[in-house]
């Protein structure tokens, strides 16, 4: 079994001829101009598909469907990207667009969704069927899998995991709202946590690793702090554990999935994380002793989990 | 076709023969005496089964089968009873025992999942497909629909939407976290906030409604307070909308369910609740201007909808 799966970004798209395993048998990468009418976008990412199927010497009914990911809105039920800013796309009929012009059909869901889904599928080699994916990012987003299947919401616009409070009338929100999980949990959060954690402390070693420049932060540093003893990165790295462990407790009590997935830049701390959040979320998971307590695990498909996740939506 | 419904209490276990409308037929009631073994009030069940069954001509194979809503946690896969506090039951494995004495198929589930389903199916009348219930009483209780069907979580574990935070560190919650959705938004959390407005404000009309005695306080005085334009219960009634809304906020962004279902105390306000949480919720719905916004309406099953929900496990 083949499909096509497509990673949309703002600078290029990802094409990848998967199987059934969820091996990348080939690749094909379009270029996109944030200038360029989605018109022409999507004429050179049918030109890639059409590429793709037939260098591998493929036809359109050897190809079992094309998923795409979007880094947006979209609506799952008509297949339209209601929004994608970073591509000033707005109401773009997407799927109807693609499978005209190539024959095969097209299913649309958003970009934390499909990694959700090619992480449970493959990365987790199909140990688990409900996953509650968390990325860890610019922003916070999520992805759920509920008995092995997508769970998108009504109209595929739920599982903005990243959206909702853990400290009402917080940190503002970029939605609008305040004290949502990303202004906490997100990379971004992390990053500003640690320069006010820097301001109130001139002697923090924070400062150094970042050669006296306030600007240079980004979230490995108060890891290395912390890593290193530093007293302002130990507190940084213990607020941001309690934050990204509550957020975790709460869905767990939501959703009670087998797994937790953690992907994004500040899952590439790995173990060190993993294993503060165990130690953090141990103490408080909920429900009489026979309640299943989650796995905590790091996403494991790399560089390529958009193809992989978008083509899961065919495999 | 034909289901039986249960809803097991504290005080007294109600059953009840539903047809495929969503109407009660026929209720038998059994006694339950806290100090009994669970054996001796299975039994009892088991006769209220048979009754019900017998005086209405059928036989077991009429029966679709019987669901049971339980007040406490319940294991959907195992059939066990894991724990429930006010009926003194720790790991009864309830299905197998009513299957095995009745010869009809049962399916357990908690009892806000189970009020979910029947205000989804027949309170909603087949309205909305995805719903998210949430039960406002000595707790909060929740229950999910997704595409028609109830869900639970892994083990039937999850949706325990009383349970995440609202603001994290904040007030103490019966589940040893902090800050949890319960303790801001259930009815007890209403009268506790109704009592601290009024030891700061001794002028409240708040006093008079409860005759000058605080241990009179109900869900019902900051709301009539608030209608009689008493500032304290204005204040009252605004931050517990707040509360609630926040709490539909986050959930709407994480399920985006079609609608929104009130149950419990606090929902007897009706039109005065839902309104007013409409007014807060329209300025904070998130999403690109196509995203769908939920309806918010109060339960309608009234007294009979712990057995309908039950009963609609098999509907």
């Amino acid at each position: 079994m083949l499909a096509i799966g497509i990673d949309i970004g703002g600078m290029s798209m990802k094409l990848g001829l998967v199987n059934e395993k969820g091996e990348v048998k080939d690749t094909f990468t379009v270029v996109t101009n944030s200038g360029d009418p989605y018109e022409v976008t999507i004429k050179n990412l049918v030109h890639g598909i059409k590429e793709l199927v037939s260098r591998n010497k493929l036809y359109p009914d050897d190809i079992n469907g094309i998923g795409i990911g979007v880094p947006g809105a979209v609506n799952a039920n008509t297949g339209v990207v209601d929004s994608a800013v970073n591509l000033g796309w707005y109401e773009v009929p997407l799927r109807d667009l693609i499978q005209e012009a190539t024959g095969i059909q097209v299913r649309l869901t958003n970009d934390a969704n499909a990694a959700a889904l090619g992480e449970a599928k493959f990365g987790c080699k199909g140990k688990y069927q409900n996953v509650v994916m968390l990325t860890l990012g610019t922003g916070v987003g999520g992805g759920v899998i509920i008995d092995g299947k997508l769970f998108e919401g009504n109209q595929g616009k739920g599982t903005e995991l990243g959206h909702s409070t853990l400290i009402m009338d917080g940190e503002p929100c970029n939605c609008g709202r305040k004290g949502c999980v990303e202004a906490y949990a997100s990379a971004t959060a992390l990053m500003r946590q640690t320069k006010e954690e820097m301001k109130k402390n001139k002697d923090s070693l924070m400062w150094k690793l970042c050669e006296g420049d306030i600007n240079k932060v980004n979230g490995k540093v108060p890891f290395d702090a912390c890593k290193a003893g530093d007293p302002s990165g130990i507190k940084v790295i213990d607020n941001y554990v309690k934050y990204l462990g509550e957020t975790i407790l709460n869905y767990n009590n939501i959703f009670r999935p087998q797994a937790f997935v953690l992907s994004g830049g500040v899952a590439k701390q790995g173990d060190y994380l993993v294993n503060k959040l165990k130690e953090y979320c141990d103490k408080f998971y909920w429900g009489y002793k026979n309640t299943p307590v989650p796995d905590l695990v790091i996403a494991s498909l790399g560089y390529e989990s958009g193809i992989i996740g978008a083509a899961s939506l065919y495999l």
